[in-house]
């Protein structure tokens, strides 16, 4: 797989790409990530990338001619599945989405900044808008951060175990039981016995019934399909 | 405000705080945001954080006194307002727990990894737990920058233009409306003759009808309380 993420902030992004599962999937070859600085595709002398909105009102808009230009220069390169516009009124990003997403080839995923992008970006150059959650950011670089951790930690070979995907929370509409490791005691504060027996059978149905406890109890309407 | 992140992976969180808002708000004073290395408080020679889950599975669980130990050094130095944790199947982040959080003084944020932390650092240490959305990220760190913006952005001069913030999708239930900015033709592509025509009270009305079917069409849920 390859994203190409289009931003005002590439330095932003670069730290969540040299840690952890998204560099090891890098190291391994399994995803490239490539950061473009809108920047660099600005106007003039001033490399401007944004100005005031059209009617009035505060905020500044990100222009369409850099961003065209951006995303021209990348299809000419290769086809894309997908240009994703991050933006909070996108739809929202769920685990069955990041599942779809993680069998894609190629992705653009384009950052928006202060009040957005001008709307013929969206209308003619955006081929899915996606939101992770109903809150507003200052950009949508952490949203791509989050969206490129959701997915690419599916591809087949970036977690260690896989078992341990298929096992998280929402991947089968229930949240995860709770989990315990030693020590069995700590300041008078135990582990459920249930858990030391090795009993598997029994222990693989206290944690179904404790995921549905859980779910009923914080997440009732992840039960209602 | 004053945020502690007790995080395995500080070096995740470096750019975003480094950069864009958070930067300004952190240069500015109006917000002190602390990482803290968890491996620093692991035990014995090996500074062991974590361990095999009683009972058998995949993944590794953040054992209780490492956490213990970091949180309660912090608490003797300042009261804090929540521990917060954040976990997929905590309460899920929205803009007004995002303002309200904007009112506290002193937070700590604990990013789980792998499997998560031991169950019972979440009944006893955790105050508040939250989600950013129903997908499974890599760990809690990206989350926890999330919750960062989401909540640092709205604390009194952190935005050039605190009306920018006001006028942001989820503040009154809707969606933003569409904008635009020059050039008002773009390869055949125009933007819309009343936003270029300077009737405020009329670029108003559009404005909230526009915001009005984009809530309606895209986020119906919106629209119900």
């Amino acid at each position: 797989m390859r994203i190409d993420i289009i931003t005002l902030l590439p330095e932003l992004l670069r730290s969540p790409f040299e840690a952890s599962i998204l560099k090891r999937a890098i190291d391994k070859g399994l995803v490239e990530v490539h950061l473009h600085d809108l920047r660099e595709y600005g106007l003039g002398n001033y490399k401007q990338v944004d100005d005031y909105q059209f009617g009035g009102g505060a905020g500044m808009v990100l222009m369409i001619e850099p961003i065209d230009n951006c995303i021209s220069k990348l299809k000419k390169e290769r086809d894309y599945d997908e240009v994703i516009y991050l933006t909070p009124d996108g739809e929202t990003l769920t685990q069955p989405k990041a599942n779809e997403l993680s069998l894609k080839k190629n992705l653009i995923l384009l950052c928006g900044h202060y009040k957005g992008v001008d709307q013929r970006v969206r209308d003619h150059f955006v081929t899915k808008e996606i939101s992770i959650g109903d809150y507003v950011l200052s950009g949508g670089e952490l949203a791509a951060a989050v969206l490129c951790d959701a997915v690419i930690r599916l591809i087949p070979g970036v977690l260690n175990n896989e078992t341990s995907a298929l096992t998280d929370s929402f991947q089968d509409n229930l949240l995860a039981p709770p989990v315990y490791t030693r020590p069995a005691e700590y300041k008078g504060l135990q582990v459920p016995d249930i858990l030391l027996g090795g009993n598997t059978p029994k222990i693989e149905s206290w944690r179904e019934q404790k995921a549905l406890e859980n779910t009923r109890k914080k997440r009732p309407d992840l039960l209602k399909d």
